[in-house]
């Protein structure tokens, strides 16, 4: 198995996603490229490679899948900020807001094919890949619209709030690992680990960035963060506190209205306190450890799966 | 080959589009199926089976196909919706009016993955069907963001506006066609004329559609028109009028915003008296008939065929 350089791939990965779509109307290969030149983390791209890597192939032959699953990832990025009304990503204004909302729609639109023209180079099962973007997409969709339904809903469990995030989030992080793996091999033992260590990795990172939006200012995380508390938006912290401290929460989300920064804090305080925070810290630990035992056991713990694992566990914004 | 009984299909296709998507979030499955059991003449599904047909093969063949295509239509008109800002739709609200914009973005993308699970289930073909699929998703797109950028120009030539219908409204009806073909068989001459006469028939459905929105009231078409006369919208029989009689036009246009009922009369007996209206009749039937003749051509003028160009010619809305 070689090492990667997961550097020089990011690199390679961003010149690549400029090659993408050049020639076309000027209201979408603006908006496009705008979106694809982004400051992204691109760490699904990067998973698509670890685990064909992993799986013994050539990461080089997962690359196709790799540019896909990016552009599905920023298709999702753009039509949710619609929805979302957030101004800001990745530090940069949203399409909608630089644009307008239909430059956005359409651009998004427009990206959906390109994911999906670009899939078509997939050399190896290629149609088994088709059909596990195709039920990503839809399983994207799914988990935004029980997200959305949150937002009327007087209260959530956790275990619906998983059942969102593991259609919002994890489904697509699964399929990115998944279809590395179906890029270099038949073997469908790692097909699936992979699939399941994805959507664990997407559900521990989705908890963490409930988190992290708690506990960073816009600046650090690089999109619009308020918009989140004005909506009363439904959080895995936000879920436990409702559970466990109605009053005080009512109370934060009170102050919120009046001063945002405070509120802020006083939630900060109350999570801390009730240790609601380390609670949800021992999860997330707990997640990422189930992941990696499940690739210890069928031999595929790489030096850079165990890296990646970290990454998600360590990040700050 | 079988005569086909188009009611009946008609009348199966719609009820198999309902049992598309019935599990899932219900802010998903209301406005989808909501949409899917709307009024549409069905034209594309219904090209799709006739040119299956004509191939030779058995037209239950391209079922998958037919579906797949309706639903890629709706997803257009869904989005395309939004950003016209359009009320009514066959007769009933848009989706972003009875519900909300992000219901509407969100039910589209769904539609669009429900389209493309579905169009796994062609037997024949299938790499190539989907590639054809995809392609013609990136069409409508441009032609769509083509046919918005018109808006803030000043004049649009007919070339450009042919281009802008070619691919915004022929793509989809010749890739109907061409699916169906590839539904039932390998031949690339079977599949090459029936994108090309879907094209062209496309191609005058949308000349035509210009000019029944000039020519019908809102109740007809099942659609609000004013809309588009508000934007300015550039549109076949508005170019030609522009480029003949623009001092005409403008006071027309003057008119529309103060009397749009009068402003929509004046323009008439401009497009009557200036013999544009002949003009475009004459255009569409020229159309019809170069399609015509390729099918005739390579020996697929089936009596389906020939109702289906004497459908598009004299329909009423």
């Amino acid at each position: 198995m070689n090492k990667l350089d997961l550097k020089i791939l990011k690199d390679e990965l961003n010149h690549n996603l400029l090659t993408v779509y050049k020639n076309g109307p000027k209201s979408l290969v603006e908006p496009i490229n705008y979106v694809l030149s982004g400051e992204g983390k691109r760490l699904r791209p990067i998973l698509t490679f670890i685990s064909a890597n992993a799986c013994g192939g050539n990461h080089r032959d997962a690359f196709p899948a790799a540019i896909s699953v990016e552009i599905l990832h920023n298709f999702t990025l753009i039509h949710d900020d619609i929805m979302d009304n957030d101004n800001t990503r990745h530090g940069k204004k949203t399409v909608h807001e630089k644009w307008d909302s239909g430059t956005a729609i359409l651009a998004g639109d427009a990206m959906l094919s390109l994911a999906m023209i670009n899939l078509q180079k997939c050399k190896k099962n290629n149609s088994r890949i088709n059909k596990i973007f195709v039920d990503g997409l839809l399983a994207v969709c799914e988990g935004q619209a029980i997200d959305k339904s949150f937002e009327t809903k007087s209260t959530v469990s956790i275990e619906e709030y998983i059942k969102m995030i593991d259609y919002k989030t994890g489904h697509l992080i699964g399929m990115s690992a998944e279809i590395g793996a179906l890029s270099v091999s038949n073997n469908n033992i790692f097909c699936k680990s992979f699939r399941k260590y994805g959507r664990l990795l997407g559900r521990a990172f989705q908890i963490q960035d409930d988190l992290l939006e708690l506990y960073s200012d816009a600046a650090t995380m690089g999109k619009s963060l308020d918009s989140d508390f004005i909506l009363r938006k439904k959080t895995y912290p936000m879920i436990r506190l409702e559970e466990e401290h109605p009053i005080e929460l009512n109370n934060a989300l009170k102050l919120i209205k009046r001063d945002v920064k405070l509120g802020k804090k006083s939630i900060q305080l109350l999570l801390l306190e009730s240790g609601i925070k380390n609670e949800i810290e021992i999860f997330i630990i707990k997640i990422i450890s189930d992941a990696n035992e499940l690739m210890k056991k069928n031999n595929l713990y790489t030096s850079e799966i165990k890296n990646f694992s970290s990454l998600i566990l360590e990040r700050k914004k």
